[in-house]
């Protein structure tokens, strides 16, 4: 290594020399990969730094173990390693999200901040490379092509573990209207249409439940990340990873991590195949499909207030417009919209990324990792922020909801089973021409008596499952 | 009912009259909803007629059984539903895949059927519906919005069970080809650029294994499939749905179709979300675009015959052009790329179709449906297909396998643990800018003796884990 | 050529014999292909086997000019070919819409059919190519390359000419509508919120202007596509194409076709390149999204009719629930909402399609092509059912939009310039929490005259740019 | 206004107080917004911001000269705004990318900036919005609605001119390498497999082609975006909005930003309508999916270097490998891959955005927004790079393209009109399976004599249109 400019150094890769800050711990590849991606402006996602942190110091602590690290050396790797898990270099990584390559950039990025501060540690020049070595000693036994899947996947756990505490929080806050609205009748609509009676509680426990079984969903899938292809090296084949360092590495990631990793039992597969992620991205898409359908029926239940539907009210977290005075929108909802569009993009990105890889590796990693990364991130924030800013203050106007119900002409449908069907339309109809109540035109016509037709016309029994009047049916025979 | 011209009948719906050609078994809605909806010229699936069919055999059975549906009219219902099953009706239904509305349109086209042709059976004209009513009788304690999702979920099933099949085809005819090629030792290549040694049965074995992992994924959510709403009627509350009838009726539908099917523990949710469906489609698109990965690779390998890599041969299955005497393409494979293209971008209908449900119910079924049925559909004949047209027939040039491996300059990874990366970069450039082998180099700068050599650079050891000439190496303190 | 089993013939290429039923047009390559392909069980589209009879007329119609061809097998030919522009051998055609391949198999089908029908004409037996081959004649100075590219081209111009009508009609409609509506004074809505005043006949001017703006959109592409590469042949350089043949043929193209057709100035981009075809593709998309946006607002519109906003009618085209007696549902915006979803998953899979292009030629052709085509189609339809079925007829319940104007709160806004917005808040919410009007208010706090306040209060006024009550502004100075 | 805890102060808006930090030139809405809105951690673009300085001072300079506004508040409003355009209030834009409402929060965030800048410069203390009200003065006359519109489109013409800048700097890269590629001899491939000669400038002019394309493109849609809708006020209806105020800060604003804006000639539709940006982002994708499909083929191209194809060399940016000594990777195409994959993830974002839309406005707007810029952003950086980085410095392994040449059997398509297809065919078979050349097999079958031979295979001459040895043809008659 020699000196460059006062207050750099000179390091070299085979592909010539490059002058450094000397205050940097990222060295030559780095540098170089920084200036051939300036593609988003987006930095590498942070949990994808301190994962890779965890990985470089299990590698490390195992090459020790086995003998094939020297123990000073080995032992300033580990801390740095572990420095790099507890984001104290998060500033030297100085890539873009987007990157060629299938993260060669960021492992290198990482191996030099290793290398240097570790020759920092152990009191030698950083860019001294002939004592701590980015890629012999800190990248010893691995390559990019089982670091980087090993540490996305201890990264997205991680992330996926951070988004089912907020569902479920969102699932806990419509299970509490679920409660609280059980009571309150309201009529239902189909088609946006009027249609029969349901109440507000059922309407609650449906959006409740789609959260139910994204939570299956993403809790199942999150297993399959656990495989993990540590020791796969370039192409999956394991060329320089002892086997017992496969073993060990990941037993020490157990231990590190407290996850339930486990070598893959393919390593081939492992290295080159990413149809996990465009798995966990399908499922965080039909969540966001479910959230949007949510924040479409709230904002449209929330509509008016005096030109809408008006049958409940979102809470008002902000003013919702520069020119028209006390307007409130909302908001919340809107940008669940909104968040929901971006994990379906991404998604896109992600299937696309993955179908493009090509033989022993799929080099569209970086991209691939930005988008499940992202979308994950957002949707756990959606989801506290839709539980706690919305969902949880939501009130109902009971009154306009029993309006609804009550000139609604949709519970002629519960006298089908007396009248039939086409009498039943005929009834409909005159009601909605004449604007008369089916109660007026059923006894007007003196279809039947007054009696019968209050068993039966019962909005809130029409909520639950049975025929209106049952016992007041003829039996055909 | 009123004779309308020679050969037709008249019927009517509360919107007025409509001529109806006297042979038909359609009736009025059916024609309505015809003229309405001329959208893409494809019809609805036979698949789903015939599930329709299934279940309004099954109400009408409970429907006598619990005495609201007169016994002689009823089997006369129940005959007519078990025609539609077998599919004696496909012709009458005149609808297009695309229709307004969540299936109402088509419903009543099955509903219509039965009802004409239950009257047939029973001796009375077609279009006579005070003794047959569609929707009175055929339709008792049904909706459409219960209907068509029970339908759609029992045919879906069937689909899936042909899908399941045919991956399993194409999972053994992989295994044999990983078995058979297990000895063939190749150059890995990562971003198609040359890297090191791999066997190309393990090739194989990695995009085994994608589909073992599609196996898992869609049993999974096949699972989810058997949950169904029947007896949800208009909004999932179960109006008009005598609760013996919900359970008889599924116990009529598990025995007719030997599914477990089971009523769905949330009928109001059952009735209006559709994530099931984004679901299924997002395990289809994930296996989608493995297949179009691996149809990648194949069309790769095979590429040449001379100017290309050439390392496989795919069966020649047709003449690949009409003007270049002689050539064979990849058809297959090409085909598994396309069709794939096609699930994804159907993947994506389906998941704005599922966004656009509003309150109680998703009136974009139709086209939801229409996507996932052909998804499946078009996945299973593409597995079937490149399982037998393709894999199975798929020889390999070993010799050629073999001259790209020796003249590789990946092996000297192997050397990395011996003389570090720093140099092993120099002896890989040295053998590329003078055209002379990684052995030759090593000799000729005499970093180590030919017997040590020749034990590091075994290629075929690269293929498993484990450091070539691991014993001979310096331990590290 | 030799006889098979009675009734079929014995036809053979390089990979060997096949048996061909006598009756068939098609040949042994066709039948290769289609049991090769069968993946969506959907035919190809005549208007592509139509446009391919033209092309191969103008080619054998300059051949022979050019003396390449002896002139009576030449006008066989063109006799055949122009049977195929007609139609007539749709049938012979049985190709599915997915095969592997850029067209080469339905460039085969096509020439097969030729050939035997030129055969017959000739008075020789089907099959007997000797007298007349597929490739060596009906196929000569052609490539499956440059004919599909030049075939597809001129389908799809034809397809849109019918589109462009379409949306005419629909802009049409709309027009009236604006013009109808112009007086009607009904409340804008901004996030589903009340707003200020505007008028029913601005909002139909918006959807008209979206239709204009595609109208330019979709002329501005279909211009591209007039540049052909018919003479490129295989790989775009023309090999085996006399440029006298190109120049004629375009000619001929040009007169049978009425298009203003010419030779793309670069035939190697012609042949490989096929990003007009995505772009196409997002300018329908970005007209089925607009489409999409005016059937919600219809949808929402004409909600209820009781529990709705129910400011407008939909015409009703069917009745629209099989359980709810009378109901009459929005099926026509639905229809228009799952269409454009339809469209909107076919550009993806188009652009998936083409962005795997590789080097010389988009293998993927037929895919792109049967999305391409069926988006056009599906498009064309809609606009012609959503303006006659749905624009044409819609009504106003003029009242109805009156009322919300009146008990909004939005028209406060126009007093911002008079009062300022923060008294103009606190008027708007005590407005909202008293349930009195904004008018009702200012006058009881005494902020303004009533006089002064009807000249500010003037809803029709609000309608159009300008400030309520300008003239009695104090001027800042 | 009140003073708070020390260095604070308290802002009010009609849904309660807040404490602001006295430092902050934003004001209560912006805190409420930002406390709302943490779902991306993507701050608004800069960009957007400048732009909404030139807006806000075009409307504050027009409002004094109408007298509406005080001069001497008006002039500190003025400069203010132009402080925004300078970036010097970057930092007190505290929002979120993706924020409910359609853009009332990035504008009410402008506005209480200014606000507060203006106070300061009067002498006042921030948050006393008594003398300068950021609703009333700095809104005045104006709506998120028409504002941001505005203000997009600015910003988003200003980002399009860099990106064809970029584009342009590609297209000249392209050019030159297809003059200094232009005698390359090289074979064809289509479909992966050997095809005919071809030229390698030829593929770099094709290349070339499709960033033409995209220019053309992308001026023509660029055109649209100069229709802004300043003066449309909340609902596109122009209310509280001075016809002279329209026209004059439109005038104001065409002067500062030197574009030819001009308004819209209907107003309503440029409030409500984004078709403009999924048409943009549609061509992004479209030039995109070009950029990737090039992008595969350099990688293809210059794969190997021993087991792959090898005929060019893609400029070395950095060592490709951690583990792999002396590898040297495709880098920077495979960014533009996966730059090109997330333009199309963001397509669809961009178009699910846009097709939600309700009524009077599309509140999606700001995810809409924060994708195109994105998008935009992405492409500029990926042209520039692309050019530079990549295409200026590729080289050509010459000899390697002629071995090809030499030794492939495509060659034998310009037999075709010599000996016909069938003959052509049973050689181009035999030189394969004999590993004979075609000359080899053509001379000792006797076909014809070497020197006609040697006239019709001249690989040069089959790259531009003609029929090789066409004197030599027999015609047919």
């Amino acid at each position: 290594m020699r000196r460059g400019l006062l207050m750099s150094r000179i390091e070299k890769d085979f592909l010539g020399e490059m002058e450094i800050d000397d205050e940097a711990y990222y060295g030559v590849q780095s540098k170089r990969a920084a200036q051939n991606f300036m593609v988003t402006g987006i930095s590498v996602s942070p949990e994808l730094i301190h994962a890779l942190g965890i990985v470089k110091k299990a590698a490390a602590t195992v090459n020790i173990k086995l003998g094939y690290l020297n123990k000073k050396k080995g032992e300033a790797i580990v801390q740095a390693a572990e420095e790099i898990r507890e984001g104290k270099f998060n500033e030297e990584v100085i890539l873009d999200s987007i990157q060629g390559g299938a993260g060669t950039s960021i492992n290198m990025n990482i191996n030099e901040i290793i290398a240097n501060r570790a020759l920092e540690i152990l009191g030698y020049d950083k860019g001294d490379y002939a004592h701590v070595h980015p890629n012999t000693d800190v990248n010893m036994a691995q390559s990019t092509n089982d670091v980087i899947p090993t540490a996305v996947r201890i990264a997205t756990i991680k992330k996926i573990d951070g988004l089912i505490e907020a569902a479920k929080l969102l699932k806990k806050r419509l299970a509490e209207k679920e409660e609280e609205f059980d009571d309150i009748l309201k009529l239902g609509r189909t088609q946006l249409q009027d249609a029969v009676p349901i109440r507000l509680g059922q309407e609650f426990g449906a959006y409740r439940k789609t959260v139910d079984r994204f939570l299956n969903r993403i809790k199942e899938i999150r297993n399959d990340l656990t495989e993990i292809n540590l020791g796969a090296t370039a192409v999956g084949t394991g060329l320089n990873a002892d086997p017992k360092y496969i073993e060990l590495a990941i037993k020490e990631l157990r231990k590190n991590t407290g996850l339930k990793l486990e070598s893959t039992d393919n390593l081939v597969d492992g290295t080159q195949n990413t149809d996990v992620f465009v798995e966990i991205s399908g499922r965080l898409k039909t969540f966001a499909s479910s959230l949007s359908k949510i924040a479409n029926d709230l904002r449209l239940l929330d509509s008016g207030p005096q030109a809408g539907l008006n049958e409940i009210n979102l809470p008002a977290v902000q003013p919702g417009s520069s020119i028209m005075p006390g307007k409130v929108n909302p908001v919340i909802p809107e940008m669940v919209n909104q968040a929901s569009f971006q994990v379906l993009g991404n998604d896109q990105t992600i299937t696309l990324a993955s179908e493009a890889g090509q033989l022993e590796l799929n080099v569209m990693m970086p991209v691939m990792l930005f988008n499940v990364l992202q979308s994950i991130n957002i949707l756990t924030n959606v989801n506290r922020i839709f539980a706690e800013k919305c969902i949880k203050d939501i009130t109902v106007n009971r009154q306009r909801c029993n309006e609804f119900v009550e000139r609604s002409v949709g519970i002629v449908t519960a006298l089908n089973p007396h009248i039939g069907y086409t009498k039943a339309c005929e009834v409909a109809k005159r009601s909605l021409r004449e604007d008369k109540s089916i109660k007026e035109i059923i006894l007007e016509e003196e279809i039947m008596s007054e009696e019968k037709l209050s068993q039966i016309l019962n909005p809130i029994e029409m909520t639950e499952p049975g025929i209106a009047g049952e016992q007041l049916l003829p039996k055909e025979a």
